[in-house]
């Protein structure tokens, strides 16, 4: 079964690891699909230093989850994850994110760059960037200002993601910029496709901002699914209920149906209204039990004990 | 035959190339031991960055000299040799620098780092660094001043590599350090053990100068080859004779017998008094065609053929 995930940072990262929970039983062609807007930290400090690349940081901790888990995969995992001590012009810099650089310019090809990457960390999937460009994510924000109407532009993942106001709707700069074909070519291949969770209007929603990859979405047969956060994010979603959640994304993408939502159990305050809003776009909510209790981490066992019997329930001869 | 390389920077890389071109014919154990007082360009820079470690420039440069010849020891030896570019903080390094830092902080154990990085490379022969510790080189000098008999300290590799004056001697500090013990164990059982070519002062004569390893290569019953280089260098041995070469190292260490040496043909002016400075010490001398006609490099090809007559000469079964 082909499953792509679509995300970035930690929500992607538990993804991974739960759908690597399930590779001893099944198999899975598993693809990650990773935001490259990221601005904040080593990928921001780099980003600046460096003209062009993509923020290695969400590609590094992808990579990482998918690593093998023998004696090399754990070492390569442990080093790319690894921040550089010290006081000087590498401190912080995960290993990764420098080799990640040192990679792509060499072979000139952030796709080619990841594929190695993978290689040396025997990943078992594929890291693809959303776009081989970097972007910007540029946010309508209201609440900023006195005037709880006025709106206002917000640019950069940093300043969105961390906004005291609410997000109205999110964009990307450059607009025009295209999708990685790769990623193109996985979506339409997928037999299942992933969205979050994960910083929703940073991280999940900028897949769907790039014409081509929303085009591409909408048309993949692959069955469309929705994993939500565990609690609202402070800053980019404080206060969002788990609907609003679905109803941002459909707002931003009208035209790709989300055919199932897995929520946790007890992350959802009203389930009754969450299941009438996913019934409204046409979607099945599953509730479980997938956090670790009493955090707002995922479990990754409980995680991917969900997404199987999500995946078992899909139609077809190889599923 | 177990070879054991003595060096650092340049001279190194090309012994350890032209070892390499042995490799299809006869099973060669090359262990290259590298010098760790660097102290210029991104090893400096590292070094005043993170405390403890190892300049990483000479052992990167070796690792790379032995990388597989297939495509991922060519992609992974390219990768460490190519410097950062842009205008911040990782600009000029290269990517092996702080690979080797990383791995050298999570392994805790520079050895274990250069294993880990030998392996990614497909490395045919181990790298050790001489010592575990950096260390710094510190060198007597006279002709700095208006008093040309006056001896002045000059610290630092980089200093003593371009003094304008004459070095008289060199020492290392921390006096006492001790050598790494896999090197040791390397000199020990090895067959043969070969000194330079390379700066004399910085990169060669280094490795007498701890007690330990001095002892080790006084007592191995190994053949100890010396390789002259191809021109004095500006700086630490400007105007040096080749023979002058043997009797600085003889001078540093009186109890390391050096059982034969090698030199290129057109780059000794005075061949019959290098005879009788080598027959001197208990020494046979070739003389051979080993650079790129006209330049100061050795010609991989032709150096490995002249080591593979030194090699043939040696007695025992196994050779």
């Amino acid at each position: 079964m082909r499953v792509v995930t679509l995300g970035g940072g930690h929500g992607l990262h538990a993804m991974l690891t739960a759908l690597q929970r399930l590779l001893p039983d099944r198999r899975l062609d598993i693809t990650a699909v990773v935001t490259v807007a990221d601005d904040g930290g080593s990928s921001g400090r780099l980003r600046r230093e460096v003209d062009g690349i993509l923020p290695p940081g969400d590609l590094r901790m992808a990579l990482s989850a998918l690593s093998a888990p023998d004696d090399r995969g754990r070492l390569w995992s442990r080093t790319f994850q690894h921040r550089f001590t010290g006081q000087g012009a590498l401190a912080g810099h995960p290993v990764g994110n420098v080799v990640l650089i040192g990679l792509t310019e060499v072979l000139d090809d952030p796709v080619a760059a990841l594929d190695a990457a993978g290689a040396l960390l025997g990943a078992r999937g594929r890291v693809l960037p959303m776009a081989c460009q970097p972007l910007d994510i540029v946010a309508e924000v209201v609440g900023v200002d006195d005037d709880p109407a006025a709106v206002r532009t917000i640019r950069g993942q940093v300043a969105v993601a961390t906004t005291v106001g609410q997000v109205q709707s999110v964009s990307l700069d450059p607009a025009d910029a295209t999708a990685c074909p790769q990623a193109l070519e996985a979506i339409a291949a997928a037999d299942v496709i992933t969205f979050g969770p994960g910083s929703w209007f940073t991280s999940v929603l900028p897949h769907v901002l790039l014409p081509d990859m929303r085009a591409a979405l909408a048309a993949s047969p692959a069955h469309r699914l929705v994993v939500l956060n565990l609690a609202a994010q402070m800053g980019e979603t404080e206060g969002f209920s788990p609907e609003q959640h679905l109803e941002v994304l459909a707002a931003h993408a009208p035209d790709v149906q989300v055919d199932s939502v897995l929520a946790d159990r007890s992350a959802v305050a009203l389930p009754g209204r969450l299941r009438t809003a996913a019934e409204r776009m046409g979607s099945r909510l599953d509730l479980r039990d997938i956090a670790v209790p009493g955090t707002a981490r995922h479990d990754p066992d409980r995680l991917a004990a969900a997404l199987a019997d999500v995946f078992a329930r899909l139609p077809g001869p190889a599923r």
